[in-house]
């Protein structure tokens, strides 16, 4: 299944994605949230769909869509999960997994607006894939890992360079304002998806590709980053661990090039769609 | 108001400290969550007790407490915001807020165990004042931040310093533990606990104390931290802002001291109450 949320930001209403069209599922009466993962709702959500897919609402082209998932408890982002992306910020890859976290409050649909905050010199981007955690988990065992897994969706982990690495304290000045975690189109269950290790993902800004990766470069496969972060925090369903970015972020080139009012910025990955951000300068954002 | 939350872990239902007894709530029809804070809860409560407080049920002595507060969006902490805990634990005083966050899911309740997580050594203290946040805050001027206090509690922002500091990456991998955020007893709305910037706060290890200072040493004082956090993120109403802690932790002592299973935590601020954690191994907390 392919989950989207759509309409008005902060009242958005489910939908599924069947054979490319985009359909409202507000009749199932759940929100994609903690509760729902938590009590086996993409069950329920699948017996709903056998029972009523060929009389759902289709939706009507360029609704708006929201994040696929509802506000999550966290969102956890490993750092420096790509060997390359390592190598272009200039610090030696990492002999465990680095985490950070994000700001709920970031969550932003896929082709929401990008706000460069105030005051900001250096609002970069970092294309990366993101697992949906399906139900509660602590120390979980690496090979069982995967059971943890309701689905995967496209996030930009949209990070303010200055605030994240030069103004004391850490990372997580830089990752968290407001429109700084794009996420969706959609949600795909681990069917959707066949082979996580082996996923194209790229980013292009103002039409040129800067990212084109694959998830075989992961220095960390999701398994053992789902058990590695159990052993420091519970995750509960509906939880995010976003596995990091591969080469091409604005920090890694010389001169650094970093997000402008009027950029755009278009970002993908196999089977979990595509997504489009136009950058704006926060002034003219809440104007 | 002091509001306090009472009954099982996940299942605690609302009340009031009045005259030093604890009261159940429960038929005012709200927890003390984000929607509470975010609609004027405070003044809803309030009402309801103006009219209510001569039939209130009594609690029972040893009702377990839980976080006065539910589950909010986030825990924003501030690190080395006292001077001489900025001195004791080696670095130089911050040049502005240190900012990191901890997951959610170490929320617990005042007098809870403290669980040592599994592999942690170094599972250390810190008393902290924290700030509720009542309303949506998203670059607040410093004069107007006092506007956006919901109250006060008492938290101990427990450790591993292992996890923090040497186990590559953010120091939110050692602050995010279940039971790493115990909050309470209970919450104080601002006209309860006076002049902010003169609270004596104290932990005690094994009736020893080994913490005991006053926020009148904070280096950043909370309008400016309220400030200063929402230029990175928006806050929302239920939001935490821990102060940071000042000289005495495990980490600071020569040789350090970390916590042990069977050792006893008590600590206080004033007008805050006072906590009282045992500390237990990952192990037989879970039998």
């Amino acid at each position: 299944m392919k989950l989207i949320r759509h309409g008005l930001l902060g009242k958005e209403k489910t939908g599924i994605v069947l054979n490319d069209s985009y359909y409202d599922t507000s009749a199932f009466g759940e929100d994609y949230n903690e509760a729902f993962f938590e009590s086996g709702g993409l069950d329920r959500l699948k017996s709903f769909l056998d029972k009523n897919k060929g009389s759902l609402p289709v939706l009507p082209e360029g609704v708006r869509l929201g994040s696929p998932i509802a506000r999550p408890s966290k969102i956890v982002c490993i750092g420096l999960n790509y060997i390359d992306h390592a190598r272009e910020t200039g610090v030696e890859p990492p002999p465990e997994p680095v985490i950070f976290m994000k700001s709920t409050t970031a969550l932003a649909g896929p082709n929401d607006d990008i706000v460069i905050p105030r005051n900001s010199k250096k609002t970069d981007w970092e294309v990366e894939l993101a697992v949906v955690i399906g139900k509660k988990a602590s120390y979980v065992e690496e090979s069982e890992a995967m059971d943890y897994v309701a689905g995967y969706v496209l996030h930009n982990d949209v990070s303010e360079r200055e605030f994240q690495i030069e103004r004391s304290g850490t990372w997580d000045k830089g990752k968290g304002c407001d429109t700084f975690a794009p996420m969706g189109p959609w949600m795909a269950t681990p069917d959707e998806v066949g082979n996580v290790d082996a996923l194209r993902l790229w980013l292009s800004l103002n039409g040129k590709k800067v990212q084109d990766s694959s998830t075989v470069n992961f220095i960390f496969k999701i398994p053992f980053l789902i058990s590695y972060t159990s052993q420091f925090m519970t995750l509960l369903p509906g939880d995010v661990i976003s596995t990091g970015t591969p080469p091409g972020v604005g920090l890694g080139m010389k001169p650094n090039v970093y997000l402008q009012p009027g950029d755009v910025i278009e970002l993908g990955i196999d089977h979990l769609g595509q997504a489009r951000q136009n950058v704006k300068a926060y002034e003219s954002a809440k104007n």
